[in-house]
């Protein structure tokens, strides 16, 4: 871009975090280990459950983690000293990093991913990863929920002009094909990722040929498969009618798979093509719809009776249009003192649940072994293991009346080690490993937690010795500030 | 990416454009010349102009196009067969492009672009220059709407984390700064757009330290304009007596340009954080917010006398929040016939305002030489001139009974050549010359118009031909619908 030959990702990041690290940097404290974490504060879509994706561009972006040339001359020109400037220009990531695996179900207030590494590298991570992270975790949860009320059926990806930009295409999709998503009409992201492709043609087409049945024809003639488009000029006077006498005509030269309604009253319009396709001997012909779908108007299609078969989903999904921003956080919870231990960190806010939990932490995934549904997700200090507590004691973190107690359980760590040392220890599952992953795990919520309207809330519990520190750090920097004049 | 050295963007399309120039090029109509309208139908956030951006990255799109080896490869595996590969393979970019400049004031239902190519060229490029053409208008027209409460205060864009994927953050802001920003804390966006950056420190320093004035002391240090963010752990009783201090303390060695303040109530904390500011002798230190700020909040603060002299817009601008999708669309008007001349093409919805204007057409500015302010937009026919038409006649294309005449005015062609047969014939302004542009372009509307709720109308106005015979093709293609069958 731009005639950088060198064009790396590195400067992708707040300026900020290279001013920290030249203040680190300069006090020596540089290559203290931190320990940071990875959450978002609320639940996306207010649903009950979100989806984890991006792990596998994070991943990306660590191995490519060096300053080009380019880069750095230009750091140069904000003024940054040459020490400093010598020292980045050889900087690698040697770190840490423990994450959530792709396709997992995950809910707020819990680390997705959990970087540990020198300082400067952990700041200089944070801005690509959340923007990464963020993105692709509101995606995979969108697509989730419209998967959700589709069923069996089919769902296609088809927002790419209405993406803000090409990589939000590209990743959309990508995190929507996790999440269960049939196809992607974008063709890069086809070759990209193997995403199997989805597409017929435009109402440009039918202009093009100024007659309807003469444009199906000519399609029909090189193409397999025909769904035609039949809302180019009036959809039950001309393009249904268009496309059954095409169908009829080609018969078994074409395999005519159906329909596909893009404007007015999809319910009505459905129902209608369904009888007229019936009685033209087409009962197997499908109905395809788009037209700013999302898990809400399909919803309601279903309870009016539409009679669509195949949904596409384009601008709602891939711009997450109802929330097109999450919120999540990397926060430091502990640091490395001079004397080479690890002290907790926290961040105080007036806003209750902008205080983060301070600590090394786990997250656990408690599971019933009776039921085989989830009692909730259970965040440790790094030393704890919940498998030994029996029964564990399992609280809500504000409201802590409400508490239970688990006996027969599994405690699924849902961090895997993805890099150690700065070396990538993990094997990138491939998607379709991804797509089944969620789809297991989607069996440990009740239908309360995923029902796409006011779920209920699932327990994300702190144990009590996290809890209790937590509790003890906010009391400290209280007497601390007070105390400041 | 993904281990394509060859990576390209021209299957940054949707699938059916491949499929309906397959339809094309078997029946010989592929090179046919094709006219193609970009626009959207309605304003984005209900606002009373839009701005128009993206050109550069189309321009840059168009001189890319070609597909890769690999490509062509994929392109097999999809069951396309060997002729129409060979031809696909010699593709360039032969036809021609007008469009608006970057910092063109925009509205709904007039060409932004105009591309005439042949045929199944027109349709390759239409996913693409959607998908830029919509995000950039929609951030520059969002970040316009910002910088009009503003005012001559700075504001700096900082919504890389929470944009729509890494794309969006660089191009986003870049529309923002064509648009009146300041400054991005994006580095990589400093590095290749020459947009100054900003940024100071984060939360996660000052946690680092577990000492707020330590931590500002030793940012000083090697920092000059430092500009302290004060609300770690108390801001009035904490961050801000410690930014005070440290600057007294430090005195001539620095400049303190400031604090940042983040969360909780911005309009108290600011008008607290002047006095003390002002009583400790520091009254030009600037107050920078940030958190979840728009057109809205900043206008709500300015009521309460809040004391920012500085805006730092992240999510809300970089996503466009509160409509986080333009909906333009790229629409046949005009195609060549086997006689070589175009004929008009129109498609017809139930939605009155989803029918299309047909027709090559030219879109001017009608500005009243008496007011230097503008009456309105006016879309002729390609070989209309309306300055030679005096005086006037101006009207709404729905509701025709308000008309105007106008007399003594300058009609500017809003659209410059781009490419000529294939050849790039524009020089790219610089993004200060856009900027500029803008500036220059909203004085010509009147406040009524620009103010960011419930603004007037402005009239995007068809010409008497333009009208007469776009109402013709209406009834044309109605009797057509209704002989069918």
């Amino acid at each position: 871009m731009y005639n950088y030959a060198d064009d790396s990702l590195m400067l992708h990041t707040d300026l900020y975090q290279i001013n920290m690290g030249e203040t680190y940097w300069n006090d020596g404290i540089h290559e203290q280990t931190a320990v940071f974490d990875v959450y978002f504060r609320s639940m996306p879509f207010d649903g009950g459950y979100a989806v984890f994706a991006g792990l596998e561009r994070v991943i990306n972006y660590v191995k490519g983690f060096k300053f080009s040339e380019t880069d750095m001359e230009y750091l140069k020109t904000l003024g940054y000293q040459d020490d400093y400037l010598a020292y980045l220009k050889d900087l690698r990531f040697t770190g840490n990093i423990r994450s959530m695996q792709e396709g997992e179900i995950c809910f707020n207030n819990e680390p997705l991913l959990r970087i540990e590494a020198p300082l400067i590298q952990a700041q200089l991570l944070e801005t690509a990863i959340l923007n990464i992270v963020n993105f692709q975790v509101l995606i995979a949860t969108k697509a989730s929920r419209i998967k959700q009320v589709v069923g069996d059926e089919i769902v296609m990806e088809f927002g790419t002009r209405r993406a803000q930009e090409m990589d939000a295409a590209i990743w959309g999709t990508r995190a929507a094909y996790i999440a269960g998503f049939d196809s992607t009409s974008n063709v890069r992201a086809g070759k990209i990722f193997g995403i199997p492709v989805s597409g017929t043609h435009a109402h440009a087409m039918v202009q093009a040929y100024d007659d309807e049945y003469i444009a199906f024809k000519k399609y029909a003639e090189r193409h397999k498969n025909c769904v035609f488009l039949v809302d180019t000029f009036h959809t039950l006077k001309s393009g249904v009618p268009n496309a059954i006498r095409v169908a009829q005509e080609l018969g078994d030269k074409i395999n005519f798979v159906g329909i596909r309604l893009d404007s007015g009253d999809l319910a009505y319009l459905s129902k209608e093509a369904r009888r007229m396709l019936d009685e033209a001997g087409f009962p197997d012909a499908k109905i395809f719809a788009s037209n700013d779908l999302d898990e809400e108007t399909i919803t309601n299609l279903k309870l009016q009776g539409a009679k669509i078969t195949a949904w596409g989903i384009g601008t709602k999904l891939i711009t997450a249009f109802d929330q097109p921003a999450l919120g999540a956080v990397y926060k430091l919870v502990a640091i490395e003192n001079k004397a080479g231990q690890l002290e907790d960190r926290i961040k105080i806010s007036n806003n209750a649940e902008k205080v983060t939990t301070p600590g090394k932490k786990n997250v656990y995934r408690i599971i019933n072994n009776q039921t085989k549904k989830s009692e909730g997700d259970y965040i440790t200090l790094d030393f704890e293991d919940p498998a030994k507590e029996k029964p564990l004691k399992m609280f809500h973190p504000i409201h802590t009346y409400k508490q239970k107690w688990i006996n027969d359980f599994t405690a699924k760590d849902l961090h895997a080690d993805i890099f150690v040392d700065g070396k990538l220890v993990y094997d990138v599952p491939t998607l379709e490993q991804s797509r089944e992953y969620l789809k297991e795990n989607l069996a440990l919520l009740w239908e309360e937690t995923t029902r796409y309207l006011n779920p209920e809330e699932y327990p994300v519990d702190l144990s009590t010795l996290c809890w209790e520190k937590k509790n003890q750090e906010i009391y400290e920097v209280s007497k601390k500030v007070k105390e400041v004049k």
